[in-house]
């Protein structure tokens, strides 16, 4: 492990290092404690650990709710090599999407060879911080594949923001899930067709589980809807022990 | 119009009175202005105008967020008296119940019934109190159907919490609702078919509508979802006007 000098952005202390070769970012409030919460944030597809969306929720969860956070870098995305393979399904997409055909299909493929590299790494990162607050999970499209992927083999993570993802491989990994988990559905998603993201709904295990749709496509999820995602960890993450 | 004294329950000033013959109950915070939100709150089958769920929730709506809240009872409810045609409505669902047998499509009828006579009662009512705050509905279930009719006809209402329901004819009134709505649906609801409540969310013609679905029979509706609805109202009658 390698580590960066911490540096303090907007107010929120941040800390940057590498986990084997995967470039990792935790924010955490100045207060010294390692009992607080710990949210993990997954970027969505072509993004990365420091993206926009990413930072701006870590900055509210530190700074609203005295919660930590970590990001990491999907496996090829951010600084991170791509693999021969990575390379053949990010030309595909590309491909599809600029003929005007659904990308869909070939996302959900290259989203599952992303979850099953990326589970060993996040797992790697939070032995690494050692928390011992509990822990929540936050990611959509892309970042829920992986998150999936993660709640099914990662006991430590207790609740889950979801969504924008259907497919077989997903369904398989929420039929292991067990965690309250909150799941996002864009109602005119054009790269998840509705009875996929509902079908992958109903197969979480989870005892509880709500499903959010809204209007709109993909990339349109309303505003208000990741204040209640906010809202729901800090509920679950926050609850009296037992 | 005759009224009956206020009284305080809970430190939550009370004050009952008919419109007509229809029995209404005005919750209000004591400091005095006539621009605070209004809440209607609409019962379920079977219930009451003060029934614990209302009582619940006008409480929480004047002492957490000084909004008013109003109730009333539906026409053949509390202590009003029941047409002939209400006394067969709730003799065969009651018959239909003892056997086993679903009641969902004679609810359905019953509650039309219901909201033709309940929509012109609830516009009276809103008259009388003469608000000049923003309005908003909070009712599930037979509360919904009514609620429904009512948003279609009346333009005062801004926002609203609807669900548990379904069926033709309050999705052709749903087709004329434009007011912000979230909508409640049960999973697993013995009385209104999944598709059927999905079907009349897709019927709303509100720009902003959010589905909430959870696992569970009708009644089973999570604690937590009357929070969120309280806080998408507080959201909807807050908001800095224009």
């Amino acid at each position: 492990v390698s580590s960066l000098p911490e540096t303090t952005v907007q107010g929120v202390p941040e800390r940057s290092f590498l986990v084997g070769d995967v470039p990792v970012v935790l924010w955490t409030p100045s207060t010294p404690t390692d009992h607080r919460p710990l949210v993990l944030l997954a970027h969505g597809g072509g993004q990365h650990k420091k993206a926009p969306a990413v930072l701006a929720r870590a900055h509210q969860l530190v700074a609203r709710h005295g919660f930590a956070a970590m990001a990491v870098d999907a496996p090829g995305h951010g600084g991170r090599p791509r693999t021969r393979q990575d390379e053949r399904f990010v030309a595909a997409i590309r491909e599809l999407a600029a003929a005007g055909q659904p990308v869909g299909p070939v996302v959900e493929e290259y989203n599952s060879s992303l979850a099953a590299r990326a589970v060993p790494e996040w797992r790697a990162a939070l032995d690494h911080v050692a928390t011992r607050g509990p822990v929540g999970f936050w990611g959509v499209s892309m970042g829920a594949a992986i998150g999936l992927s993660l709640l099914a083999a990662e006991p430590r993570v207790t609740a889950a923001v979801l969504g924008l993802v259907g497919g077989e491989a997903p369904a398989r990994a929420a039929a292991r899930v067990t965690a309250p988990v909150v799941f996002l559905v864009q109602w005119d998603d054009e790269m998840v067709p509705r009875a996929s993201a509902v079908a992958l709904f109903d197969a979480l295990a989870s005892r509880e589980k709500t499903l959010h749709a809204n209007p709109g496509r993909h990339a349109a999820v309303p505003a208000f809807e990741w204040d209640a995602a906010e809202g729901f960890l800090v509920r679950h993450l926050t609850a009296a022990p037992g």
